[in-house]
């Protein structure tokens, strides 16, 4: 009987879990279809010894017009691949009032603990939020918000506050520069502008907010010295933005080359201009970003095979993106493969006429400035 | 001159264009793996003249232990093809309560313009949130918060805050019955739960919650003609805990068999039991809804195609899964196909031996009670 | 002991089975990433009472240029969905002839079994594949290829061979008009193609062929009422050449609006030109019928809000496309939502200023000419 | 005027290509849902100065039973990142002989241009097809087929064949032991097999076929010192057996840890016994090889955070998974998390009491005999 019992039990047991299914306490779980919690990796390889960092330090959440608890933040960044984030809060906007008490120290208390856990790096910062012209600036690794005036009424307290952020130390970029373009001025380099620019109090500028490509502000990055950002400027939630159940989908972010992966390393990354901004399928930066980044990550290899054609040998190499980037290349000089699409982490093979040293491409999916596509001479 | 400008700006125009972008304003659009906005509707066919409703009646934000604003309840619900749902924050636990003013009200009063121009209808409900056993209750169709008790720690307030979701004319279920296996007694049919049954202060149970099929619950529903109900009692995102990329994939709902969409055509299908419990490739539920709901979704075609064999003639069927839900069927009588997988809106075919007025089926993904599958017998 | 060691079994059973293995004479099951066999069924409504069956009738085997055996036509096109299939192999193009013996029944032999189990409707037919101009001409519906002359490089043999299957009655359809662009009139109305027409033996044009568009062979069958034929032109597999991994893309098809699903039904269909090209996310024919299939998938719901805004009262609707197929709108007439983007088998909100009858959108995903969309007209 | 007809033109011209058309000879490329022809690199890092090559040495195509031409597999291979194939038709077994020439030359000659022009390592190798048992053999790196006896009627033949193949100094491996479990002693180790290994005609054994463990041969290869096979023995289309649209899926293989890309890397590395099975979501393989790639893929963080609980000092670690494989990691010792699902290039948090050295875990989805998986410990 015992057995019987016993053996009952088991084929109990395993026809549930043929099923898929468990039971512990007379529930079952249906897990089947849940999403599992893990940090997907995005894969780029060392620049120049530099680590790449996948930064977005421009997000909001309920204590200003966001539409999630801080926690989210973390919980999101951790999911897609985020070393670090910041909660960037606008400091005089904060239409949830009439539920939520206005206090920006709390975006960041509320994130930290989870930040800790999940080893994702918060910064401290916040949005000083001006009327357009000259808009808003993003101010990161920021001291005490309690000390910003939040009186955007009054126009000559928007030097005052970028000021203070700069008294903090704090590293300040011009966010979504010409975001509203009904406004005479709003796009322009305002004497405004150079101001901060000339007082050290304007470091950066997003040239990618969301998946706006600001041109102007890419040509002001290259003309002027000023750190290229992207970021997400999110408000809802990034899987509502992004179609991110793609793999190869990822958020708006700053790709940054830091000595190592702290807050420290960033800071100093970003002082040295060393960013790329990734969005979509593009990148945009200083050339020379941009071009050590396209190195690190699409190699050549040697020739592997030849073919006696009627115009003379044809030479086969595979070009291989070691990347979760995408690239993708238009010959501009030399006799070869006309047009090269290289998805993330996947190679191609192309043939080249022999005799050649090298050939020339456009990656078209890049841009150093905004109207000039990095260029590259790949040897054969 | 002119010409050749015009000319210019149109291939610059179309170069552009040709690599996905689109500029206005100095901006230029980098929009190719952004998530397009769109309501993604769940497939199942009206089941005997009734609509079948896609509803979630248990969810959190902010206003208690939920990490998200209300307004995201209604955009989810929308992209995920939800006709109805309820924000049901627990009356008594209000951890952000140092930031958030407790206010009952205001979930349902903050989401509701975004339902109306969703086209999600917003059910008023809250979650009684009491100490285990007997743990908590959902109320729908509620009237104003104010009028609760909130002192959960004096446990004769226990029933005063049921019955005053009863007074309300609330549709009262409970919620996860035997959540805390730990404690002695909380998975049981109380004299507590009889005194709200018997005074028709109960009318469903919580089969499912979230991943979880409750499989004394169901057992009570079927014995005791309760509804059965199953929902997600999300906290933080949809996207975190379901992995809705896949299209297969759906959060947990209850599938509410009604006259309309309405609010009207719900309750009374809540009051007359027509529900059925969907979580993972699992339904469960009263036998007739499930039956129901199978043969609305589920159609064997007439045979087209007679083989001779060694054993005889073999007559080929297609059965098809007019749905976006899942069947997994096992033979229990009869001689034909011994396992048929009904993936959403997908066919199969099946064979028979000739002779036989019928096939009988397990459909081995659905619970009719704890222990029993649905059994369907194919007419060939 | 005995106990004991059942236990063990089970336990034993039970661990494999958790990792999702089940072992059958000392074979374990490794199968969880394994493809489900299974027909994934292309939902689009039924067109004024005809079904909508899903065709390909041209595609290619080893039996001349192509890379698989008869029988992979059948297994993709269930899996596809497709209804109906025709191999159509080159009668005078055998390049695999040192390996196989040439013989243009054989395609059709061989598949049959498969296509009789599996409910694919295949059609027998052929592929005339003569110098460039006129280029190729597929038959089907047709007798026996013995009968055709094979020799093609006659010139006078061109018409011998069309008018072998016209003989044969067999439906005639011109591939890829315009195919070869470097040879002068090859994309022409050519005399030959004229007195074809003309004798009745030239009923349809490949309009799309692959993921080309040709847009001259649309102009022709509008103005001279030939049939408009989609087909891939398949050489090698289907899921190389199309990503179906995702659910909206299918293969290029005929969309045969067809009183019932069998071959009868679709010769009616195609000699009465009720077909609509599809490709990508678009759809190409003559404008009665793609307004047809337009108005059968896309249903706009009665008014369900009303907004009081500075200019006026807007009213909220829901345009719901109910078929796997894609189309984008623009508003061309009325005061209302500007772009409207319906993937499959989701809605959209839509808006409207109140005191108008009605929106016009061209639907720019639709071409009922080389140059005109498709003009609808939303009734409000 | 003219100018108006430019600024048409362009205007046209952007129109179609917002949509995603381009014009070319009057075809419309409507190529947005089509395949990109790529190979899929699947990653996996070096072991112990290794590359990990991946290779599937049993496909078969027409000139055997087989569906697809030889090129198709050459193909496949190169999209799914395949380094090396062997196409193993039966020698004996040509069910297609009514249409196709037997020759079994053929379908490496046939594959081979491709396999070139793709850097697709291609190696001849052929099925020794006789009666179960023994059943059959594969047999790589092989000479001229038609030296071999056919005739697998008669039993004697089936020694003959076998040493054939090691007198052409072939890599031999039993097929699927056990395939056929309805046959007596069809899966022991026969006098026959004793009698190739010992005479050094038996190298290896095909430990995964398809989705199938064989798990007495595991044991075989592991106390014989026998190489580990695994392979897909395909006969129709990969991604009709597996659905490799999941980026996480790949087809069944062997990863030979060699020292370079080259046939005879691949061939010392087999001798030496280096290689792993791979199926689904497993590995097998001898535990040494198992234990070193597990380590080159998994790598524990020091300690990123300390958090104080009741229970004393909690360390936080990052677990991460840096390659395209899949483990399962289950508790056996010390007192940390317990369970740890690692999928492709993803990471998790772990956590541990402090004051302990290592956790050790048994890695549930790899075997290193049938009854036993992998055993790691990591240090903390």
């Amino acid at each position: 009987m015992k057995k019987i019992t016993l053996l009952s039990i088991c084929v109990i047991l395993v026809s549930f879990v043929l099923s898929g299914q468990e039971v512990s306490n007379g529930v079952m779980r249906l897990s089947e279809f849940s999403q599992p919690q893990k940090r997907n990796n995005i894969l780029i390889p060392d620049v120049n010894g530099y680590k790449v960092l996948k930064c977005d330090f421009h997000q909001h959440t309920v204590f200003s017009d966001g539409e999630v608890w801080p926690t989210v933040r973390v919980q999101e960044a951790w999911n897609e691949g985020l070393d670090a984030i910041s909660i960037t809060d606008h400091m005089e906007y904060t239409p949830h009032k009439a539920d939520l008490i206005p206090n920006n120290e709390r975006p960041y208390e509320i994130a930290k603990p989870n930040a800790l856990k999940k080893n994702v790096l918060l910064i401290k910062g916040a949005e000083i939020t001006r009327a357009t012209p000259p808009g808003h600036f993003n101010a990161i690794f920021i001291g005490n918000t309690a000390e910003y005036d939040t009186d955007n009424s009054k126009k000559e307290n928007d030097r005052l506050a970028v000021m203070k952020a700069k008294e903090q130390n704090a590293f300040i970029f011009w966010n979504h520069p010409g975001w509203q373009p009904g406004i005479a001025g709003s796009y322009e380099w305002l004497p405004f502008v150079e101001d901060l620019y000339k007082n050290k109090a304007l470091h950066g500028m997003e040239v990618i907010n969301g998946t706006g490509l600001h041109m102007k502000a890419l040509d002001w990055c290259v003309d002027k010295g000023l750190t290229v950002m992207a970021s997400t400027d999110i408000h809802n939630l990034i899987n509502l933005s992004y179609d991110i159940s793609k793999d190869y989908v990822h958020r708006t972010m700053t790709l940054v080359m830091s000595k190592d992966r702290t807050p420290e390393g960033i800071r100093e990354a970003l002082e040295s201009g060393r960013t790329v901004a990734w969005a979509s399928k593009f990148l945009a930066g200083k050339e020379e970003n941009v071009r050590n980044l396209f190195n690190a990550c699409v190699k050549l290899s040697p020739s592997f095979y030849n073919e006696n054609g009627k115009n003379g040998v044809v030479k086969y190499y595979e070009i291989q993106n070691n990347s979760d980037l995408y690239f993708e290349l238009e010959l501009t000089s030399g006799s070869g493969t006309k047009r090269v699409v290289l998805y993330p982490q996947t190679s191609q093979v192309i043939t080249a006429a022999e005799g050649q040293d090298s050939l020339t491409y456009d990656v078209v999916t890049t841009y150093v400035r905004s109207d000039k596509h990095l260029s590259v001479s790949l040897s054969l």
